[in-house]
């Protein structure tokens, strides 16, 4: 058994799984982020506990921790170097919660995680492998040979911050143009309020008005109702979606590509035109097509794959 | 020993390299494509016994054989899938050059073979290599623990059809905005020309009318003798090449990231706004930064990297 913990700005999910990544309980405490290292790893030890004892069985059993974490880690070392929504800096996770347990702890970035739990989702004879998160921001995770993929430095996989379109607009990261600023929920959310402004008689404006606020959903689910303006504004989000991802299978050329976060719950809506324009445009006219596929983990991902990380880590 | 065959558009070039890919001897033979490969095939096994001799030795010394081609190539079975600028279709060209020489023969795609040249030349002890060619096209090759990164269908590494500006300038691949749009010789042409016209004092339009042609050089050269017009041709152009690397770098992390092709000779007058602003935006505030350099090897990188992708191949 294995335990993969999921450190987010908001929560601190831990999750139990088998040997093959099967998760068979899980809980989670706010993060209350600020509080120091310390104070977080004291709840994730007590998150660990309750999930083992939750999956019938105690400490003993586990052969491994993983920790996904947002920010910039030092995975050969288990240290989160820097991570801007949790104000932490140089925080030594992985050496606090082993004064808690006599078991081995492994960290990763969250995003690389959350791949690899969609990645042990897909089976795990797949050469090549790219998960792209749509959420807050767009996040990345590459697997090649069964190895997360981190740069030699441990801040590669950034796909979020391909450039898109040049002199674009402006990034939280200082650049322009970044492929996460057309892509992301915020991105949507973006498009969105624009629509509602310039179409003041879209039925998004009354979705709105119900709800108090725009949210991902909107053009979604006013586009399916067949509002014009939802239509054309949830397709003109499609489309830099596709145009990232056609960028990342001409680069990667992976056997699966993954799209998760909380837009892909759309499922064949989104789905089905990102193939149409990738696979169309793809510098690829003759060989086997990229297979791309919608996550099956979605919220789990980050547990599966920082405990499944944590088995390869220790089988390696 | 072993060899290295450069196969090109206009030439095809042959060197013979010791274990450590010191090259020995190199000769050349232009391509006329458009023959069949057989008939390319004959002039290569001609190059290949000259080469030979011409290092003092003879074929039976000679460990493997590698042929770098343009095109989808299918490595595994050693084929060209297809090659336009060779007008050639399901070419099982290492089969072929078997009937000359009982030597194993490997087959690689002509960016990756020049990639993996110049990350021999880098020493063997990097985890993570890019390779970025600027020529006619943008190329690029991609080195992960000493594997060539192909895709899972060979296809994969096509750095320079990663979207640089949505809805850009029209690609040969079909879709708009590719890097190699801004980044190619072609692309430093096109911005040359279009400076000519509106500068028709600038320094540039003098030097085309010595020359008859608009080069890669016209910009580089007028800018170094003070030109405002082509200074600011040349920075325009370094800053595509630039903001295209900086998605790599976002993407990889890689240890070394080396820029090669016509321009790279130009060095740091290219090299040094490049690390500057890539350096400076790159998605990575609190680790080790990618060392990016110029080109070592140049035009022999194809071939000494055939030949050692071959010596990898024999080995693997």
């Amino acid at each position: 058994m294995y335990i993969g913990i999921d450190l987010g700005g908001t929560n601190i999910a831990v999750g139990c799984t088998d040997d093959n990544g099967k998760l068979l309980s899980k809980a989670s405490l706010p993060t209350i982020s600020g509080r120091g290292y310390k104070e977080i790893v004291k709840d994730m030890a007590s998150l660990c506990e309750k999930v083992t004892s939750d999956a019938s069985a105690d400490m003993s059993k586990i052969k491994a921790i993983g920790i996904g974490s947002p920010g910039t880690i030092d995975s050969d070392n288990g240290v989160v170097v820097y991570a801007g929504n949790l104000r932490m800096e140089k925080a030594p996770m992985a050496r606090e919660l082993r004064k808690y347990f006599d078991v081995p702890v492994f960290m990763e970035n969250d995003a690389n995680a959350a791949a690899y739990g969609e990645y042990t989702a897909c089976g795990h004879d797949v050469s090549s492998f790219v998960f792209i998160t749509l959420g807050t921001g767009v996040g990345g995770g590459i697997i090649i040979d069964n190895k997360i993929y981190r740069g030699f430095n441990g801040a590669g996989a950034e796909i979020g911050h391909m450039t898109l379109r040049m002199n674009g607009i402006r990034c939280t990261c200082g650049k322009r143009g970044c492929f996460e600023r057309y892509a992301s929920v915020t991105a949507l959310r973006r498009m969105t309020e624009r629509a509602i402004k310039e179409n003041p008689s879209s039925k998004m404006c009354e979705w709105v008005r119900q709800r108090g606020h725009v949210s991902g959903r909107t053009a979604f689910e006013c586009a399916a109702e067949g509002d014009e303006a939802a239509i054309r504004t949830r397709d003109k989000y499609i489309r830099c979606v596709a145009e990232g991802i056609l960028s990342v299978v001409n680069v990667f050329q992976p056997e699966i590509l993954v799209i998760g976060g909380g837009i892909s719950k759309e499922g064949d809506v989104l789905l089905k035109p990102i193939k149409e324009f990738v696979l169309k445009r793809d510098f690829n006219k003759f060989m086997p097509k990229t297979d791309i596929r919608i996550a099956k983990l979605f919220n789990d991902a980050g547990i599966v794959g920082a405990a499944m990380s944590a088995k390869l880590r220790l089988t390696k």
